[in-house]
């Protein structure tokens, strides 16, 4: 019983999509935070589901951890093979395998990404809301419950999964749900398995919800003169039960990197970025209970549009924002936290965290879904100063316990991986025991993505 | 170890709640189905979390079956002690806790029914959508995933519930999620308790994401010619994008039952009442839309209504359709079976399941939140004559087969209790066999419930 042996065998069953090149198992090594390189032993890139089956049974009989591979997006180094082992790279399982239009889902594979997904749509009047920041894999959104500036109306991976096909520690293959929008029948095992990470089993298989697009679309960009006057605006809208479909607030710092990557120039102030869709009256008619709510509160430089080009130049500098946000400071990374508080306790959290960044002195922009109570700060870290890792990892902490004393997550949507793990007990007590029952259950071995999410040894 | 001793042990701990009188045992012992009834050993009544976890650890102790009751109105047998023990009547922990209007949740304890929650909340603007067409509790609405006619619009208990607070098989409290909108944090223990019957841990506590009440309202009532004609309808406006808050349909049979009920004089033909909840535009907006497919359709008595009482009337009647349905055959009981299909299969799956009904001769109102791809079917039962309830059942079993074939679910929203275990391989394969290993890992002595959802011996 060995790694070496796992590979040996994976190699015989699948000849050369397991790969050991030193560039492959870099580029697998690799993350989006602050986390040191770490590269698997070799990395198996299957084409179906019988295939990952039988590679899982062989790390299972060798005790080789397993690591699921979407595009490597996360965040808190849920990707990383910290034990070593296989990555299970699921990029070529890639096919959207069936559209419904008449029932509104499809049937995807998980490495489909989302935007390869709603290129797939166009045609069809659907498209698939959930957008994180990257175009991440629909099978990696999946695994850490995803969610992106739509959430506030459409819902997280959590609302827009309805099945899921999933081999198990063992091989086996399991179908969870179906096709019919609301069950009772049984413990609910797709939710289960969506945000689980990786740790649990492996999707091979995603039905999708898709929602129709929208007869009529609005956007807008507001300037504020402080944080809290467009925090109140976003608690005052949702209170109004405007049907907001993105409510993105972005301060100063954010701005700076917006108008950096989207060639734009908007004044560097706090911002809200709003869409609605609706009807062609019912857009405007939120447009406007909007537009009263945010000049109460001393909204300057209000633009509106209904202009598809300008809009998604607008979205598209947000989605960029993070590679954007890397340029404020060439050579730096970032480290990027994610917390999510009730919308009522959101102005007490994101203040608080201004204050302290503004303290610190780092450069850290602060951006949210705040329609969902969610933001992020992008803490940038130079590698040449240690020092700015160490002040970033302490207000990170902060944060945490924040968004925990006021009844919140320490992750609204990035997920746990291996950086939020030391605040579990903290936030869930009694229940992060009852997980590592769980995961004892489905994966005895401890195979699949060890050390992520809950220790069970 | 015994039933008696943890009966004796019960008693020392909360006094005369607990009832071993007669009466008390057949009240708790009846369901709204044609099971025979199965009274418990003895009926708890705990005033408190702590009392829940000192009785659960006792009847872990004994190996004494534990079986939760909310209102009793579960249709599939979910609540009787099929294999004795201690029945825990929930229904005095029946406190609203707390409501936040400006994070839109409320904390309840679970014996508080749908509607003292909904008067409860009057005052706020906002209310809790998720209505059952009994006034169940909010305990055993979340431990069956529960659903009713709003769900189309605002979805089911399993979207409606953020946060729970629970007592497992050995007595240890837990509390799953947060008042956060969102959350990424580890595997959803919310979900997983929600639609687990009793079987994985007793609800003790609620936090409900709260509605704004709409602006405006506009209902409809409206027949058409044929089934067929009504489903197409449904199908086409679901389409169309239009956001209905419900859609429902009732046969010819449904509206005589609605008719004797309600008290009203609607022709005895297939009909959809429907309801729209939005701005003033928009709700009129939706119904027209909605009145140009309804008339491509050949609809006939096409009646709207903005006005309040008129819509109560309609919806009351909606909702005492079952005990209206009781009055068509004085004497009779009912044999409620509920499928959820894809939209797109419904009307094979409706039409089929009427043919059949008009073939046996039996009288069986079929009724539907369509919205959703699901309906029922309310056999009536002649207790004189026992060929009625073999007929329903082999009906029943035709109907249960027939959701499966089309790419549904056995249940979409009275959950899997007694009635619907046989299905339960055919429809999740292996992934039964996932739900047994987790009930073992949470309750491995099976104290909670036994005999319902799945088994573990
Ligand atoms: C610029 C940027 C912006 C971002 N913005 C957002 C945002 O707005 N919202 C948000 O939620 N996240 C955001 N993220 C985080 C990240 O994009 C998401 O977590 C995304 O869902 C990860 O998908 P992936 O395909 O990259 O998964 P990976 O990083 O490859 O994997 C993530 C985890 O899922 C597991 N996994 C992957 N595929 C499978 C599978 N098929 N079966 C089982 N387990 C699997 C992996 O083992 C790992 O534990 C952002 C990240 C970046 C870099
Ligand atoms: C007239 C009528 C109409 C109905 N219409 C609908 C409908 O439209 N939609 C729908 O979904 N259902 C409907 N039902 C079924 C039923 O009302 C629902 O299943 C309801 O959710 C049951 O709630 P209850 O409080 O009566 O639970 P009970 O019947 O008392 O219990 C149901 C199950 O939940 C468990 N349970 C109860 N409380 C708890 C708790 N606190 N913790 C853990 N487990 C618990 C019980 O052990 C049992 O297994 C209808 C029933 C009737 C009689």
């Amino acid at each position: 019983m060995s790694i070496d042996n796992a590979v040996r065998r994976v190699r015989d069953l699948i000849g050369e999509r397991l790969s050991t090149s030193p560039s492959v198992l870099d580029l697998h090594g690799q993350n989006e935070s602050y986390y040191a390189p770490t590269p698997p032993d070799a990395v198996a890139t299957p084409h179906s589901t019988e295939e990952v089956a039988a590679i899982v049974k062989i790390c299972g009989e060798e005790d080789c951890p397993i690591v699921a591979w979407g595009t490597g997006t996360s965040l808190e180094g849920h990707a990383l093979a910290f034990n070593g082992g296989i990555c299970l790279d699921l990029m070529e399982m890639n096919k959207v395998l069936e559209v419904h239009p008449e029932d509104m889902d499809a049937v995807v594979q998980p490495g489909v990404t989302r935007e390869r997904l709603n290129e797939e749509l166009r045609a069809t009047g659907l498209f698939f809301p959930v957008d994180p920041g990257a175009n991440a894999s629909l099978g990696g959104m999946a695994a850490t419950r995803a969610s992106g500036t739509t959430a506030v109306r459409y819902g997280t991976m959590r609302e827009n999964v309805l099945a899921l096909e999933v081999v198990l520690a063992d091989g086996r293959i399991i179908r969870t749900g179906s096709r019919a929008r609301k069950s009772s029948s049984g413990y609910d095992l797709t939710k289960l398995m969506i945000g689980s990470e990786g740790t649990l089993g492996i999707i091979t298989e995603l039905t999708l919800r898709l929602q129709g697009q929208p007869e009529s679309i609005t956007a807008a960009v507001c300037a504020f003169p402080t944080l809290d006057a467009a925090v109140t605006t976003v608690i005052e809208t949702i209170q109004s039960g405007v049907p907001m479909a993105r409510i993105e607030i972005l301060d100063p710092v954010s701005i700076r990197a917006v108008n950096i990557s989207g060639d734009m120039t908007l004044p560097e102030k706090p911002h809200l970025f709003i869409e609605f869709h609706g009807s062609q009256a019912g857009a405007k008619e939120q447009a406007e209970t909007f537009g009263e709510i945010a000049a109460g509160n001393g909204c300057e430089g209000f633009e509106w549009s209904a202009n598809q080009e300008e809009r998604n130049r607008l979205w598209h500098a947000r989605h960029n924002f993070y590679y954007a946000s890397l340029k404020l400071q060439p050579g730096c990374r970032a480290l990027s936290t994610d917390v999510c508080v009730p919308i009522s306790r959101l102005a007490e959290a994101l203040l608080e965290t201004a204050e302290e960044v503004r303290e610190a002195g780092l450069t850290a922009p602060i951006i949210g879904h705040v329609g969902d109570g969610n933001f992020h700060v992008g803490f940038l870290i130079d590698p040449e100063r240690p020092e700015t890792l160490e002040t970033a990892k302490r207000l990170t902490h902060s944060m945490n316990r924040r968004a925990l004393r006021l009844g919140g997550t320490v992750t609204g949507e990035h997920g746990v991986g291996f950086g939020k793990k030391p605040y579990m007990t903290e936030e869930h007590g009694e229940g992060y025991a009852v997980m590592a029952e769980i995961k004892r259950a489905l994966d005895p071995k401890n195979i699949l993505n060890p050390g992520k999410v809950v220790d069970i040894n």
